[in-house]
């Protein structure tokens, strides 16, 4: 356990009414405890009181070992995962993480109806949200080696590739640097580049066509996230204005990042160009969302995210816009607050870049 | 909207006594609608009914359309997920999908407390668990492709490689031939092979190593999964041993497999091999668990799954023993079962190899 940081947590616990909690997300987990265990459908559960008093409950398959600082209680694929929890939990509110199953819960509720159970993740993702030093470190590492990759994924368009080819090289790019392993990578020619979750597919590149690289991992379980979009051989007038109108809308909330700001009002700076430019309705989401242990993470950057900004928090900063059957453009850095500004995690240039 | 399987699913509903249910695992939803959206931590839910009305709730990001068969209520990031899904409801019991998040339920039980969630995902895994022809199909096509995949990797294995280099190949095999994307692969090198959920990283191979690949992906949605464990230049008595004793296993639990048998029976076969070998307390899991349009998903093969195989079925028999410290050993099928006894899906040898 990580005295300070759950110290912290319980003091949070404190100010948000909560005398016990239920902390379930793996990067939570291991956040407060060191052992990172994703339990796939399976349950894991880290309990806390506000008295500081800990317990970890796993499957067995995880492999994790009992301490006098953090007793566990693990349980087998063939017995009721949540029958020993029910039994350490006090009468009353109990705080469940976001993320876990509806399974888990409605089964601990089946056994202890005195429970009232209540929206929890707030004091460890309040925690988590301000990085310690540590974690801005490891955060400034990321960024640096996804600067390397989309640069190295750049390099690599060429004729006739297809979207998962070069997905399947930013994936190899990170793992040569150290990531923590393979996964989705989104790269998007085109059309495809309109729908803000496509992923890599067989599709080949096209002259004139835009391509969005978001390429993310974690690499000693911190992650980074960026996007950048080029266009391949030519670019219309259209692209390029709504290239230029995207840079602007990032680089303008950029400027904008100190701590006191409100986040609401970095999603309004961007969206306020957007829509001034005449394809408002075409940004169909949110400025951002906070990243580290997780590639999504408190804290979100939206016009509902009336909360100011504070020294430590890393977040997305990226502005789009989405033209259904003809492109999309997306411009994301990571930034960290600092005490008297904002650190931009991501120095891949921004220019507008036309790939012969 | 499928009517037969929307049709299958209302019957299901009808015997497990649940008028209502929320169906939102992104395979489910795929099963009924044809829409394919991974939500992240966004809402998708789809509401059935026992009187066949259906409403699909969903983020605006994902880009769904409302047709008069099924029509569609979205919300932007800025608003509650949940407020438009509440009204929809009735009072009384309401099924929940078991892998829904707790801050979704949580949210839907402040704004209607007249409901009460129960577990709700049975009607639908009760229809998926039954393999139609065309989703048979599609299971064979997927392990074929494994077959050959498994077979390229073992080729690949030579001095100095790492299991993050094997991992990589096995995605880029697996994308050659049509799977959906890229995602984590098993490679464990030696004691890595100890842990059953190890997946590679930058270990390099050394003689004298097991090595076991665990590889699975989802093509045209229908996930393969299998696993195959061999030998780097030389394999010692007891990996010998520990080797023919997990093959028995897997091959006795297998020739066991048609309509009738219990699923725990198969479980049982398996385990008590290993057992009478010495090995009871390093087999550590169950001993398979379904396969479709998830990796994982019903029927769980365990000591605990006390039902009947049926025709249509498809599941994994993956038998293992791991050593800490020193090896681990794993061999896994995917299997079906027919109307009169069991097509093994995989035909990659399991012969023990040692690889010069």
């Amino acid at each position: 356990m990580d005295k300070g940081r759950l110290n912290r947590v319980i003091s949070h616990m404190r100010e948000e009414g909560l005398s016990q909690i239920i902390v379930t997300a793996t990067a939570s987990v291991y956040y407060l405890t060191g052992y990172y265990v994703d339990p796939h459908e399976r349950m894991l559960a880290l309990y806390v009181d506000d008295g500081g008093r800990t317990i970890l409950f796993g499957n067995e398959i995880f492999g994790l070992t009992s301490s006098p600082e953090l007793p566990l209680v693990t349980h087998a694929d063939s017995q009721d995962p949540v029958a020993d929890l029910a039994k350490a939990l006090r009468p009353g509110k109990l705080g469940i993480d976001k993320f876990w199953y509806s399974k888990f819960l409605i089964g601990l509720m089946a056994h202890r109806p005195d429970i009232t159970p209540v929206q929890g993740s707030a004091p460890v993702d309040l925690s988590r949200k301000l990085k310690d030093e540590a974690e801005r470190q490891a955060m400034r590492r990321s960024s640096a080696i996804n600067d390397q990759v989309v640069s190295a994924a750049i390099s690599a368009v060429r004729e006739g590739v297809r979207e998962n080819e070069l997905a399947s090289l930013v994936n190899k790019e990170f793992l040569a640097r150290g990531a923590d392993g393979e996964g989705v990578q989104m790269v998007c020619f085109g059309p495809n580049g309109a729908d803000p979750h496509h992923s890599g597919d067989g599709t080949v590149l096209k002259p004139g066509d835009s391509i969005i690289f978001d390429i993310f991992t974690p690499i000693s379980h911190y992650w980074c996230d960026m996007t950048r979009t080029v266009f391949y051989k030519s670019v219309s007038d259209k692209q390029r204005q709504v290239f230029e109108l995207v840079r602007r809308a990032n680089e303008a909330a950029e400027a904008m990042v100190r701590p006191g700001v409100l986040l609401s009002q970095l999603d309004k700076t961007a969206r306020d160009i957007i829509t001034e430019g005449g394809y408002g309705p075409f940004f169909t989401h949110r400025l951002g969302h906070g990243c580290g242990l997780e590639c999504h993470e408190p804290p979100d950057v939206s016009s509902a995210s009336d909360t100011p900004l504070e020294p430590g928090m890393v977040f997305s900063i990226e502005p789009g816009i989405y033209l259904p059957g003809e492109f999309g453009v997306r411009l994301e850095d990571l930034v960290l607050v600092t005490e008297d500004g904002c650190e931009v995690l991501n120095k891949y240039p921004k220019e507008l870049q036309i790939i012969e």
